[in-house]
């Protein structure tokens, strides 16, 4: 589906609640326009969505060259230089709004100062989320952007294939996850998903851990989280390897989560229930003695952002349903000893979901 | 100085106009408690703090780790796991707030969604921007942070030398920008300061210009703008090479930026004015027929923030005072055919500035 599709889906959505969208760069901008300026820090960059006629477009002189990337028609470009001050254009916007139903969808990803700035002209209207209303169209992924998740799958495949033939021995966990950027954008990625995680040791017992540099060492466990953004989609792949010899209760907990982890792909069936997913997962890591140890989600949404809906939590009741993509991920973490996660991209098909990523899920000694 | 003792002096600065500061994770963070939790996506991670006790902190469960970084004390730490609702919480400490200005101070890189999420609990309250709060405290940087700057500005110039010794034909600007981040990392920087730009031919006629797959040719001239962040400190260093044969205009664009750099270094002593700096760079590019081709300022504070106050604007008179950190960095863009910068990172002394990057300024012909 072209973002002039999608850009007409979305205005036919929102024509009869809302008066307009405000969007600075981001995924949504992404999906409804093609446009992805990347960081413009603190100049206002921002899309003006309304309801019955063709978008317009405040950009940063410096920016100029990214209007190119649009896929869409705008009613106005309007550039402005570093001596001009674009909120009194945005202003004038505003005020030329036929507000019928008092009501902005504000991008969700807004810096506040955004928002700060306008406040004072828009006090008068109720602001909306934009991602609630956009989620709807973007967790349904067309054919055309399972491809490019599959593309990025394959890339974050083969970066761990690679990753493995490397001696991890004495590296520092932020060596690692530079090297594994490295060989991410090498393959093909346009840059990492999200921030990596290389956690070794003790550290694999934090889901989330920031690289150090600690250096990798016999017998740690190692969780890698990592992905690639391919044409602006993500993937994101876990794998927890065990260097040289692996402590006994790292074999017993691995076996645990990857059985937790293919149980809950295999029950991954077109209509379940997100939570039904979570709970399968956390059922047989509980029956195993390790629910306590069990801390997060068993999953998220995936797509142009790298957490998006639906998200698989114990209490998300709505339905997984065809072209709905999202990650596995169960783990079990032992504080100040080790952790293991091992985490897939899921794609839904007619009857059931098949994994866009591939690697080999065993536990490898390296 | 310390986390503490800034924390003290921020509170004493805001204790008579503000109720208090709703600060998520960034560069104020950092500055005022010494946490960085990275990015945590759409989970809430705040920080409350008053004028007259020790900060509130809001933390998700996976983020917990993260409260060990902190480097003063809370009069609570509150956290949250995925099943429950932080806002519910964030709302109750926001109508225990003891208001006696009704004015809140607002994270400007907060993401909209908090802001209105807890918009229906604060709306009769001024918002205020906490960047124009902090930005006189942070714009003056302590011995302390220079050395960091110092240190992160090595790192730059270090890997600019590296990057010198590669025969970069062939190489498409991803490429070289994913090299470039690498040799920054394994040279000590923990991340890149700002997406690294590398733009060559035709491309660096965009001063932001984002790296493609366009392969590096003989007689390309090669933008490079990058910079590491260092124990929470940037720097930014732009360099301008040839690919072998240096193209006429090149060659004589290149002289005249070079001047138009060192001639507005050497003018930026203490007290003088920030327009000064750029008026003095672009008077020299002016008298040489390229007045129109420098289309951006001729730079922009940095520490916590690659791009942070001062802005040195044509119309900033703000002056320049002792443990101010800028860059300078003029350019000349010639539209489908090349462009030029030269950026060095700035410490204000008693008298005059001192170059933090220092690699060479001279054209290379590589």
């Amino acid at each position: 589906m072209s973002p002039k599709k999608r850009l007409a889906r979305f205005t036919e959505s929102m024509k009869d609640s809302f008066d307009g969208a405000l969007i600075t760069p981001g995924s949504n901008l992404f999906y409804l326009t093609g446009i992805e300026p990347g960081n413009v820090l603190e100049r206002l960059f921002l899309a003006v969505i309304y309801p019955r006629k063709a978008p317009s477009l405040i950009v940063p002189k410096l920016y100029e060259e990214e209007v190119h990337q649009a896929k869409i028609d705008f009613s106005e470009v309007y550039i402005w230089e570093d001596t001009d001050d674009p909120y009194v254009h945005l202003t004038e916007i505003l005020e030329d709004l036929e507000a019928t139903q008092k009501n902005l969808l504000i991008e969700d990803s807004m810096s506040s100062d955004v928002l700060m700035n306008i406040r004072e002209h828009i006090d008068e209207y109720i602001w909306s989320s934009l991602n609630s209303q956009t989620s709807e169209l973007r967790k349904i992924k067309s054919k055309e952007e399972k491809k490019l998740m599959k593309r990025a799958a394959e890339i974050a495949d083969e970066t761990y294939r690679e990753i493995l033939k490397e001696d991890l021995r004495g590296m520092s966990e932020k060596e690692v996850a530079a090297l594994i950027e490295f060989i991410l954008k090498k393959n093909g990625a346009e840059e990492t998903a999200f921030e990596i995680i290389v956690a070794s040791g003790p550290n694999s017992a934090n889901p989330h851990h920031i690289p150090t540099d600690r250096k990798i060492q016999e017998k740690d466990m190692v969780i890698m989280d990592f992905g690639a953004r391919y044409e602006g989609y993500c993937s994101d792949i876990t794998r927890t390897v065990a260097i040289g010899d692996v402590p006994e209760v790292g074999e017993k907990v691995y076996k645990i989560v990857k059985e937790a982890q293919a149980q809950a792909r295999k029950i991954a069936k077109n209509g379940v229930e997100a939570r039904k997913i979570d709970k399968e997962a956390r059922e047989i890591i509980k029956k195993n003695g390790y629910g306590e140890n069990f801390i997060h989600r068993v999953g998220h949404g995936i797509g142009i952002d790298p957490h998006e809906e639906p998200y698989l939590t114990e209490d998300n009741e709505g339905k997984i349903k065809k072209g709905m993509t999202f990650t596995i991920e169960p783990g079990i973490y032992l504080k100040d000893r080790l952790g293991v996660r091992i985490e897939d991209d899921m794609w839904m098909d007619d009857e059931k979901s098949i994994s866009l990523t591939e690697a080999d899920r065993d536990l490898k000694c390296v």
